[in-house]
């Protein structure tokens, strides 16, 4: 597979999660997925990104960068979006928060087998800190 | 410049960073490098990489996974260190740590120029977790 080729699937399974497109999942995700180091497999995949989904309701997934060598692609996906209540153990309770995630991906026949993500907790806290008493409003 | 030859040149930063050969560094960042938006510049770069040696004496850069296309490389990062005191704003005072860095850049002229970087930092706060009373020791 060339590496235009793979970044057109990649945009396809992007378009895929926004549209919450359970169904065709399976056309991006091998059954026997990993995730950060977890046999999750397509269900448990699945699963963790309908939760997603439900615990951020304007969830959407863009592209802000991609480095592609195919069998492999990463991706700097950036959020700009509203958790209902906790994310990554942080309160966020409803406030709109930007940040990045850095995830690369393996495939193998065209759907994605293993993923390694990181989310920029840091950047979130950032943005929900407390300002120091006495500074300017 | 080709996939294999970015790769030669990113090990050897990575030699140059553990080797804390910080009179080489110029050889691998360009005078004006942005690091996740800010303006660093090789001296604002190097002091950053100076300060994360003394508060992680035993600091090492291993990468654990590259995917190359030029002029853009990401790495995963493997990290098993032992912080002095505070990271990331973590109390880990000396406890043994294990976390991963994704980490994007972009390179001009063979240096690095561009660098999208986020640190699992949840990963290291899960390793630092109270137990939960009444658990299995």
């Amino acid at each position: 597979m060339t590496a235009p080729e793979l970044e057109r699937i990649y945009h396809r399974y992007l378009a895929c999660l926004n549209a919450q497109a359970w169904l065709e999942l399976g056309a991006f995700v091998h059954d026997s997925v990993i995730h950060n180091s977890r046999h999750l497999g397509l269900t448990g995949y699945r699963d963790m990104l309908k939760r997603d989904f439900i615990e951020i309701p304007d969830l959407h997934f863009k592209a802000e960068l991609l480095i592609v060598q195919p069998p492999r692609l990463a991706s700097r996906l950036h959020f700009n979006c509203t958790p209902r209540a906790k994310f990554l153990r942080i309160d966020v309770n409803g406030k709109k928060v930007s940040f990045a995630e850095n995830v690369m991906y393996e495939f193998a026949d065209g759907k994605i087998v293993r993923v390694w993500s990181v989310v920029d907790k840091a950047a979130i806290e950032a943005q929900l800190a407390t300002p120091v008493p006495g500074s300017a409003a």
